[in-house]
């Protein structure tokens, strides 16, 4: 517990610890806060906590997710990252080892987005009962590309929608983990910064009307939200959905559906139908978005709703998860 | 649990329990990011996780002390709040009228402040042992005032070391509540937004080459701090530092040395000497400022070393609190 004192315990984790890892021009002062240069374009502000369970699972760590989920917000609002803040809740008795492994996480993903920690805080908490040792508030902030609109009521009919890729792997692997499951070892988290995908998508010139990554919630929370947002409905292709083998058998071992289940390094784009394709090929040619594919388009129908057309031929509404379906994936 | 799901029950709790006190033009559209304007002057960024217990106490509760926190980490940068973010981790089981008066208190501090929460977060977790309930990670961004340039470094032999009032208020206030113990009604936390007064203090034109808030560590760390980051040595007159006769009793009865116990409404200034007065006035001025005192000044004392001059004359070295003399006051 001495550790989160805010005396020279503390200052000794920061320093051998954190700094070792993550330091750079803003973090190494220790001041309070950091400061940065002007911000010429609008400034974009996000944060998001993360609890995850287990703290390491196949295909990442939650300083991973961590860093990935903060970049990909700013991303889904057209944003790069200027600089990210780390809020660690070490919780007393977490190994050293254990935080050292996550603290390196976080600074290689934060190199893979091109971007820095530059100020962050540390406290210690008892041990909770179940507790796996580690919680983390991150917030980025970034500029908004140039000449970026993305707005639900920009949306209109005849848009297509894309995925970047194949579904629900970042849930059913932590899942799969947590339940003690084996499947192939190809089955693990899809976390990954979307920035860099983003701005390559935003080069081509498509007049993308809105961007969402399926988190919490997975494609049907996003697809269900587009078409409230919006007040039109989607007409989704369930064969164009892209899922692979492995994930697929593992939602039915887990009894969960692939459409509800959380992705950390896919985005969801609606995008005016001239230039669906160009979009799309631009997608796959970057190595995040090589499975992407158009899987719908928005349609006048009322009420709005999000539909989806099964590989049967038939058509089911696609809900917002209610509830909880997959604690504690991010 | 459900409520942190991310599903139709999350978007209720914020919907009813957040958004309809905190609601404004950023917030409301429940995006993952907020956009904001271009920032023209220096952008600074701050973070900070509360984990008080008890989350209620004389004088504040964990959401003020959130707010109040995270805005004087950018005030002692010389940053006016631009907007603030919000992550919310609840334990399971937390009252929602609990919840309730927190978030009142966090927008009221908010508009105390002058600023807004423009975007946040929402997780639930397992209820821990001991749990009080709710952890709140906020993060800050700000402008930095023009022709601010605070450094340990430009701190000269013959500065002024001024503090804005009375001390040790806050972590008193909390401990005694921890303790069960009852002192006059007047112990109460001190915690306040300090970017007003910040403010008015820059525009005296006074040349203050470093501000901190003596939050964790108290008094004592900031001055230890002060010392070895500029080389420098301090002398402080013990007779000059302000602390209520209240305060004082309750430092002895809970065997604390309230230069160590946290502030979270006080700033310790660092200005030159010809200014000293001018900027004592400037801050007697302001409501929160109205106790502040010369408590020192900054010799060539080597090695470098803050020291007391105690009342009775003798002098003792002033250390940074090593390890955890008061747990989780903020």
């Amino acid at each position: 517990m001495s550790h989160g004192g805010g005396g020279e315990l503390t200052s000794r984790l920061i320093r051998d610890h954190l700094l070792r890892v993550l330091g750079n021009q803003w973090l190494d002062p220790l001041t309070d806060a950091a400061v940065l240069g002007p911000c010429d374009g609008p400034l974009v502000v996000t944060t998001d906590s993360f609890v995850v369970q287990p703290i390491e699972f196949p295909g990442g760590d939650i300083g991973r997710l961590a860093v990935c989920g903060t970049v990909n917000d700013l991303a889904m609002m057209g944003a790069m990252p200027i600089g990210l803040t780390l809020g660690l809740i070490l919780e007393e008795g977490l190994p050293l080892e254990r935080l050292d492994r996550i603290v390196q996480s976080i600074g290689a993903a934060a190199r893979e987005a091109q971007t820095r920690i530059v100020t962050g805080d540390t406290k210690v908490i008892e041990r909770r009962g179940d507790g796996d040792g580690l919680l983390i508030n991150t917030a980025g902030v970034g500029r908004q590309l140039d000449g970026v609109n993305l707005s639900a009521r920009r949306i209109q009919v005849g848009d297509a929608v894309m995925i970047s890729g194949r579904i629900a792997e970042h849930g059913l692997a932590v899942m799969s983990r947590r339940e003690g499951l084996e499947f192939a070892s190809s089955l693990v988290s899809d976390v990954a910064p979307l920035n860099a995908l983003v701005r390559s998508l935003f080069e081509t010139g498509a007049d993308i009307r809105f961007l969402r990554d399926p988190t919490r919630g997975g494609l049907a929370g996003v697809l269900a939200d587009i078409s409230s947002e919006s007040g039109l409905s989607l007409e989704i292709e369930e064969r164009a959905v892209p899922i692979s083998p492995t994930a697929r058998h593992a939602a039915e071992i887990l009894g969960l559906d692939p459409l509800a289940v959380a992705n950390e390094g896919k985005l969801v784009a609606v995008v005016a139908p001239d230039d669906a394709e160009r979009l799309l090929a631009a997608c796959r040619a970057h190595p995040l978005g090589a499975n992407a594919s158009i899987i719908g388009r928005v349609t006048a129908a009322q009420p709005p709703l999000a539909e989806l057309i099964t590989e049967a031929g038939g058509r089911r509404i696609i809900q917002k998860p209610y509830g909880e379906d997959l604690p504690r994936i991010c």
